[in-house]
């Protein structure tokens, strides 16, 4: 039995057969990840809707992603080419991926109604992402526009052996073409209308700013995956977002903080409290994952195991999506970070990213499996 | 003013600016090129079509290209990325390309009735080109053959400053796929009425061996361009082709021999009529072309001087194809390469290299101007 690892250093990882992204070892000993007997989990105060467990679920507030869209475009080398030389790959392979559409599939594999707000460029890439989506089903396409003048944001993957990746991204239309004002017709009164917004850092964090402040307006909880670049939160954003979920090398990074232990781990998701989130899900790859609430003792979730780890692409932003998607349809905390962790679990067992986002009957039947 | 570069060390080269194949120094002084007055120019014995000056073209026998196609990923980057890092690219474009479609497009620019046979797989990039080539116009796509199981063929060109080029290339649906016997459905039917046939060496050695040979069998003369893989050709491919045309660094790999002075290169083009080919065209970038008939003294064509090099990317399949388009219409030895040769110079002052593709007007034009 693997323990499942979600976490990703980076928004693209390997769809083909090479190990990738190698988890360091343990930072706890996974005892200390089961929850107490007996605690209680309250609900989120800023969620109205009821818990959903019938399949009607059309007038329910959708989750909306605003985020990126992006062609992923995998090869398999023997070593990378030095200047001026030319090789050939073993394989390659383009996939639709970026963490907003990632997470936009996660909701719509989930059977919840998920819009995905994001821009794409007028070409073959783009075609790719909204296929890709379509496929998946039960994700709304209607605020995804495409833009003239940039491409579809790629990466190129070069997958190496022994597992390493080196990686080139273009931004293109998640970067470029975005209006300086967004109006409601391009996405705000969708944004408006959520149960829940789901953001990363793909995008500018300016659209990022104009979006969370909306929701907050419009009493929408905003949940900001901390995934994407590597610059510093706008405090301006943060401002907005109620829950703030980076994984272990992302809180390292964007506290300035050791993320060693679980005490360290405290410390640093407990900075952004004093930054105005009063919320923040850290996911720790292997070891599981943690809320941390201001003001109360730490909610911890271990991993849930699965039977054979296949692949960690896009295990972060199931874990995340699902979570929103619990969230939303009124699951305690303990039921959020439980769901998503099963959410997770079974992601890594198929490969891809968009792939391998579970369906809500898989969720639902491992959560109800015997431990 | 500066001279015509069409040299192609690679088959992909950038659109971008930057730049790119810089040529070494010239090979000969230039008035070596110009032809000596009162020469008289063959007709090429194999070809029955009456030259065509009006635009009633539905009756020729068409130009039919086997080959490949691609889809050229341009990322612009300051530096390579190390093993297991992650950059950004300063900016990033995806074009069709491949040397068949490349030479399709020219036949179809150049208002010549063209068919492409090749393989794309079933994804995003396989439309980019099918588009490309119907955007086009003139280019039949009838014998173009989804494959499953393989991605359409694609090259990763990594831009350094400096105009230095690294390239990735995954052969896809180019190399994999193709039916071990060749039918007429798949090609063999509308090879055998072509009016020539044009292969290059980014397909299987095979596939390109079946075409010539039923190519030769029903009278249909073959050009094999030299570009692509750099494995020695095929005897038995050389058996079945009229003209082979390489550009200089092909000939000096494909000959092993020098390729220093015009002395070498007549005695490195005279090795392939050793090895039974009658007629051997070689591209020699700004020095312009050659072409070398067995028995006879060597036809040498200028570069036709254009006002700006802007990218050099497709230029030697403009030339071949030009070349062969002039072929199929009757043209003379020296015809042929002059219209060649002024095909390749409208090509470099534009950017790509579909887009770059002249029209039959506008080489008409530039023939007809005065010099």
């Amino acid at each position: 039995m693997s323990s499942v690892a979600f976490a990703q250093p980076k928004s693209v990882t390997s769809p083909l057969q090479i190990p990738k992204f190698a988890r360091r070892s343990s930072l706890f000993s996974p005892p200390n990840f089961f929850l107490p007997p007996g605690s209680r989990w309250d609900r989120f105060p800023a969620l109205s809707v009821a818990s959903s467990t019938d399949n009607s679920t059309s007038d329910l507030p959708p989750l909306v992603v605003v985020g990126s869209a992006n062609a992923d475009i995998y090869v398999e080398i023997e070593r990378l080419p030095g200047v001026g030389e030319t090789i050939s790959a073993k394989s390659g392979q383009s996939l639709a991926g970026g963490k907003g559409a990632n997470q936009a599939a996660c909701g719509g594999r989930l059977s919840y109604p998920t819009y995905f707000v994001g821009q794409i460029g007028d070409d073959a890439n783009g075609r790719l992402i909204k296929d890709a989506l379509e496929a998946v089903g039960g994700v709304r396409l209607d605020y995804v526009k495409s833009v003239g003048g940039s491409p579809t944001g790629h990466a190129v993957v070069m997958l190496q052996p022994g597992g390493e990746n080196s990686i080139i991204i273009v931004g293109g239309a998640n970067t470029f073409g975005w209006p300086s004002v967004l109006s409601d017709q391009e996405g705000l009164e969708i944004v408006k209308k959520a149960g829940v917004v789901l953001l990363q850092r793909e995008i500018p964090d300016d659209i990022n700013i104009q979006v969370a402040k909306a929701a907050m307006t419009a009493g929408v909880p905003v949940i900001l995956d901390a995934g994407g670049m590597d610059t510093p939160v706008p405090s301006e954003l943060l401002r907005y977002v109620d829950i703030f979920s980076p994984n272990e090398s992302e809180l390292a990074r964007l506290s300035g903080m050791p993320t060693e232990s679980f005490e360290d781990i405290t410390v640093a998701a407990r900075k952004f409290h004093s930054m105005g989130v009063k919320q923040v899900l850290v996911k720790l790859g292997a070891e599981g994952s943690a809320l941390f609430v201001e003001g109360e003792e730490p909610i911890k979730q271990p991993a849930i195991m699965a039977p054979k780890v296949l692949d960690t692409t896009g295990a972060g932003d199931t874990f995340t999506a699902a979570f929103a998607v619990a969230l939303v349809e009124g699951k305690s905390k303990k039921e959020c970070l439980r769901f998503a962790a099963a959410a997770a679990s079974l992601c890594v067992q198929v490969k891809g990213a968009i792939p391998s986002m579970p369906s809500r009957e898989s969720v639902t039947s491992l959560l109800q499996s015997p431990v």
